[in-house]
């Protein structure tokens, strides 16, 4: 007889689904569709001449070592690598603070696996990351959502969600993925005050700290974090774990991140990942390693900063040409995304219908939002395609929302 | 005031632990051991070489592709190559049967993670590989075991075991990990028909299948499961979930597995691994396609072959000349692990202590039985070392093992 499988599956596969994204992403494989839905980098930043020095390199100098199996924790000279380049934005870590992952996303599962019980709250940005949704649903989680606005989280807003006793807080600080904003400095350290005054931790979530186009750079929260608790001899011991990768600054192929914690954390995020994937790719380490020593990964991030700066301005130049004047956006300082805002009690998914058929994507914003919300809101990469791309993409995307917000008679024009 | 982790934690991080191999492979660090402790192939037989070529290949052609995120379920070519090679052992399976998973370790996890509920019964062997009940533990799952000898798991006890009514059934076919046992060809026909009886899947386990040194090729189960029911147009659909890995063929610094299932539960192990970490390394899949196509992984498997026959046979002659006559041990026909078996009431353990002081190291053997016993076992691996170092290992051990069990009083020399 068949296998009836569906009757096998565990309770916690009833909140796992296929990635709106992950399956919007199959729309750029069809090469007449112009995809601002994605969120990948631009092929043409990949270092491919230096990938293949360094893997020469790696496997003359370090065949056995680098094929071989490799402690949980990750290659020690990357680690070291980290902890230096850490050290520069002011917050004290060693190698022992350090966890390397098979991508962000991985770290994020681990967090749900270490913390979360069924039915724990999970404090989180609306909108938020899908992807930390996606792991944590598979935990059992729920959420509290506290709004943004174009400083990020509204802090003012944060102390009553606190007052709930959710399990962590979640936040990306730096040109979020999906709004694009950045959390101001003020409310940075109004959060780790609050998050301390709580004794809830902090998950930070900074893939794009690097990728800033304009204005200074605002220290991280785990920085403001170390800051607020005082020097402790190299280890950092507070309570904010930071989490950040390569995938954005060298290549995601390689699914290199990182994790900082207070090192009781990393131990138990080890155990995680032996039962998990025993250890990450020891070649890519070794690779990732060779790449980025030497200064490289500095200039490197400076040539991709001015390739996506270009496109960046390009899009926003086009919006303010071609999209009708209900439609509002954010300005973002720097990262892949920006986010769109059509007017109240419309619906980005219709607009996505329409816009596939005029061979333009982008990803309607209601899966960002935890707790509902958003229907009317969408987030669209401008990272990936060339500037020529961006002008016809958005030209395309101006047609279809000029059409669908006056045929609903929101229009002025 | 500092954040008390401890009380932070998921209920299911109570039973995670760092694994006792992985604390055990601390020791290979140290030089002066001789550690037959761990389960690593041989660095000799890693081919250095064509990997150089096959980076350089890659990135010149593929570079872009490469590098960029890439599908969950796995790189295409690679998919339909081991769809080719698992029809030359006569198992009907298509690319959409096929999910690349880092390293079999993050194939178990989403097993566990699919299948399993808290306080489900999972049926193992004893003993059974430590890192499937590591990471089954991390879903509340509980065992019955079922006794195995030389041949494998004893079937004739497998009925009344099937009767408590388990999630799925676990077996390591070939040259077990850790016992190396391997299972005769009518127990694994009376294994598919029982599992057939009572409706219960079977999870197959096979990283060593390619790894045999004498006697021939046994269908693995999932073949025979394929051939219980008869042709499905080339998918297969059967009661078998098949995992098998390029770690022990190849490298395991690639982390580089896959699994064979019925299309239905690939797409939930999809679903798991977008959760999880998005999809395995892109740059590792499209080099291992590069290095094992046009027939070259034929010919490295029978080199790895005579490399390892070599130490195994090394091994058990030195066995047989220095271990006490008290002391039994199993002739595994391949993979990597041999069982030795002091007399009853004797503690591995205890052996172990005294091994590290006269520096040689091995496993012992309780860790691996899910329910208890086992206390008198060890895993021994012949594939790390080379012959001269295993004739060094051995006669520290069984040094070590005389002084031991003449001095229980077990000794007759």
């Amino acid at each position: 007889m068949q296998t009836p499988w569906e009757y096998r599956y565990a309770h916690r596969t009833q909140r796992m689904g296929s990635s709106v994204i992950r399956e919007l992403l199959k729309l750029t494989e069809q090469p007449d569709i112009i995809s601002f839905a994605g969120g990948l980098p631009a092929p043409d930043v990949f270092p491919v001449k230096e990938f293949q020095k360094a893997c020469n390199a790696v496997l003359e100098q370090h065949g056995a070592q680098a094929l071989q199996y490799s402690t949980t924790e990750g290659y020690r000279p990357l680690r070291e690598m980290i902890a230096r380049h850490t050290a520069r934005y002011a917050v004290e870590v060693t190698a022992d603070n350090i966890l390397i992952t098979s991508g962000s996303q991985q770290a994020l599962d681990f967090i749900g696996r270490l913390f979360i019980n069924r039915g724990d709250y999970i404090l989180v940005e609306s909108p938020t990351y899908l992807g930390a949704l996606q792991a944590w649903n598979a935990y059992g989680a729920q959420y509290i959502s506290v709004p943004m606005d174009e400083h990020g989280m509204i802090v003012d807003e944060l102390e009553a969600a606190l007052r709930v006793g959710p399990k962590f807080i979640y936040v990306l600080p730096n040109f979020q993925n999906p709004s694009g904003s950045t959390l101001s400095l003020e409310r940075r350290k109004k959060l780790v005050e609050l998050a301390d005054k709580y004794g809830v931790p902090i998950v930070e979530d900074d893939p794009y700290g690097q990728l800033r186009y304009e204005g200074d750079h605002i220290p991280s929260v785990v920085a403001l974090d170390s800051e607020f608790r005082g020097p402790n001899g190299g280890h950092y011991r507070g309570n904010v774990i930071y989490l950040s990768t390569f995938s954005k600054l060298l290549a995601p192929g390689l699914r290199l991140a990182w994790v900082i914690a207070p090192p009781e954390v990393i131990r138990r995020l080890v155990m995680a990942k032996q039962a998990a994937d025993l250890h990450t790719a020891s070649f890519n380490q070794y690779v990732a390693h060779e790449v980025a020593n030497d200064g490289f990964l500095d200039e490197h991030v400076k040539y991709i900063r001015q390739v996506y700066k270009e496109r960046r301005d390009t899009m926003l130049e086009m919006m303010e040409e071609m999209f009708p004047p209900e439609m509002r956006w954010t300005h973002p300082l720097g990262g892949m995304f920006l986010w769109g805002i059509m007017p109240e009690g419309t619906d980005a998914a219709d607009a996505l219908k329409v816009a596939i058929e005029r061979k333009v994507a982008f990803v309607p914003g209601a899966a960002f939002h935890a707790n509902g919300g958003g229907a009317n809101t969408m987030r669209i990469n401008f990272s990936y395609s060339t500037p020529a791309t961006i002008r016809e993409g958005i030209t395309r995307m101006g047609t279809v929302l000029k059409e669908l917000l006056h045929k609903n008679g929101n229009g002025h024009k």
